[in-house]
């Protein structure tokens, strides 16, 4: 069976929504339904209802959703009832913060491999990870069945290493840099700008004062 | 006279486009056709066209906008035709990668201050500038005019920091921690999640074994 075509900013609520669920399941919370989910994510409740009406019908009407099924199905769909090895190039200070950023190991990912080309950061430990040379890039990729790399380079290397990254199988790109990388068909980047946010905030500030 | 309301994915892509327009212009490039901005981008070039038919008609048929002019018109919109003086708080790999950012300075934002409540990190050097204790941040608000503050710091510091950014009279918060900080009405918070990119990763790639 086809699932129907997602939107991403459907996918990326899923995110937010499967998060919510994670942190009711921990506190054993039973049902919820779409409002209290709307509201814990300041979330319109249509859009929440119909986000989740994407994913077949799980509520029950005046009960609402049960807190683990919910879970464990937008778990599914995002891909995350499996372990996701990550590999990450750049041992910089984003490469320091991207290791130490919490939320990505609870949810199944762990990053087994940080690389850099400088000779000197070689030995070096990132998050209780050694970094290692660009050479060995392969072997660790296919040792570890990752499919999945994460970019934290200078934006002037991140084609080169993209490239790379490409050529050794990956399939999925997780790019921190500000550059429009070129990538062959088949394979998935998402960029993410630590930047554009901040216009978003001065766009609405700017707005304020008409 | 009130602006349309603009939806948030406009103002973003909003700011892929004026990026996109600033390297054109740099490189002395007069026009430029929706289709051209739309394949730069990987963006549909209907979507182009709808977005910034928000901010009026500035094209030309046949020879598309003039590049300095719709340059000028996305700065204006994103409120970027004037200087944001910022302070970040939390001088860990997080604060340093974010003061290291490329891209924050020549859209006009300047990071004049960090702050840390870890006395051991006051008096270092986070990319030129100076770590400062939180009591400071009163004084460095008022001196430079800063409406906006940037959280890096761990998950359980966030809510104590954007408290005392709101007391001190910010206006717009963004939050690098996975964390749904608690705010007053009138005050702004974009969250930049640095792991549901990932998730939208997994999710690309599981559809494809589907």
């Amino acid at each position: 069976m086809k699932a129907p075509r997602i939107p991403e900013a459907t996918v990326a609520r899923l995110s937010l929504y499967s998060r919510f669920l994670e942190n009711l399941d921990q506190k054993e919370v039973g049902f919820v339904s779409s409002g209290e989910i709307a509201e814990g994510l300041s979330i319109n409740p249509a859009q929440v209802r119909k986000d989740l009406a994407y994913f077949g019908d799980f509520g029950t009407r005046g009960v609402g959703y049960k807190v683990k099924d919910l879970l464990g199905c937008t778990l599914n769909i995002l891909g995350l009832d499996q372990k996701w090895p990550l590999i990450l190039v750049g041992a910089g200070a984003l490469g320091y913060a991207v290791c130490d950023y919490q939320g990505f190991n609870k949810r199944g990912f762990s990053i087994v491999a940080v690389f850099d080309s400088n000779p000197a950061k070689i030995g070096k430990i990132v998050g209780r990870i050694e970094v290692l040379p660009m050479v060995k890039m392969p072997e660790i990729i296919k040792n570890h069945h990752v499919r999945i790399g994460i970019i934290a380079v200078p934006a002037n290397a991140a084609q080169e290493v993209v490239d790379q990254m490409v050529k050794n199988g990956l399939e999925g790109v997780l790019n921190y840099t500000p550059v429009n990388l070129v990538i062959p068909e088949g394979v998935e980047v998402i960029n993410i700008d630590l930047s554009v946010g901040l216009e978003s905030l001065t766009f609405k500030l700017s707005q304020k004062e008409l």
